[in-house]
């Protein structure tokens, strides 16, 4: 043992919906004591940073029922069953933003909220992009806006980004343009 | 109505545990339908950047049971029932690292996954830490330890950190480097 890791004693199905799939499991501590892990199972999710010809941000307005408010978030969803991360990153930027694109780089894959659930989500760069037409899910509503980094920077200083994909995004974009600027 | 925001109509409890709290709601879409949301309600939680005398990044290495795997994490928590994230971002970082600090600085506020959870992590900068003697909870098994920047950018690159909030932090880092680099 490396005295840190948990053991599965038991698991229990509490609820499968539409995105969340939720257990309640027994483990075995590293001491050999009992606790319980509440696990939220999620498909995974794709987002990705697109950057029109003007060197714009694409961002998507939509409201998110769980915060009760109209969010900014870079274009995002979640996985399809048996659907490959690539292949879902172009689908939701072409629903949401009507764009395709020529090339696009997948720059990481992380975890949002290790602590209840195993959402992995992968994020992806496009400054390629080509316009089209938008078409949503049949209960997906959102409008899409094209923003100035400088501007997109400020908005995460007074508050009106808090999405953490989208704060990612908009660090991301700085550290690159630093990193042009400085080349 | 803003074509965007969806309505209550009923809402229905599954499960309240320790940490998720699930909801599913019924709920009107702006075009008159209906549709279902589920909600993780969730208290919210706190993580800090800490930055020793040294200026290395303290990170903490624990076993994630929803991942079954080992991650490196910023000290991180989630607030207890009425606390203020200001104490709880204190608290987490004695308990996990065993240190307490001069100053801590608010950076950031941001849902880590508004797709299904409304869970809002509050993000906080020290650099002023005074070690002392960590104190975990009975069942958190964790090692505390110091990471170069370089090496941290490095882990970040390799998916040997793969959190989104210490993706961010590394990310904040590097941007607080080039900017003290080029004042």
């Amino acid at each position: 043992m490396d005295g840190l890791t948990e053991k599965k004693k038991s698991s229990k199905e509490i609820f499968k919906g539409r995105i969340v799939h939720l257990f309640v499991d027994n483990v075995l501590l590293p001491n050999g004591q009992e606790s319980t892990r509440e696990v939220v199972k999620h498909p995974g999710a794709v987002a990705v940073i697109a950057v029109n010809k003007e060197g714009k941000l694409l961002l998507v307005r939509q409201y998110r029922y769980p915060l009760d408010g109209i969010i900014y978030e870079i274009p995002a969803g979640k996985l399809e069953p048996g659907e490959n991360p690539d292949d879902s990153a172009l689908r939701e930027l072409e629903e949401e933003t009507g764009c395709q694109c020529e090339r696009l780089e997948k720059i990481a894959s992380f975890y949002s909220s290790p602590g209840f659930s195993d959402e992995l989500l992968h994020v992806y760069f496009t400054d390629s992009l080509i316009e089209g037409k938008q078409h949503l899910d049949q209960d997906e509503f959102l409008e899409v806006c094209a923003i100035d980094l400088n501007e997109a920077i400020k908005m995460v200083e007074d508050h009106r980004i808090y999405d953490a994909k989208t704060v990612y995004a908009v660090q991301y974009m700085q550290l690159r343009e630093n990193q042009n600027k400085h080349n």
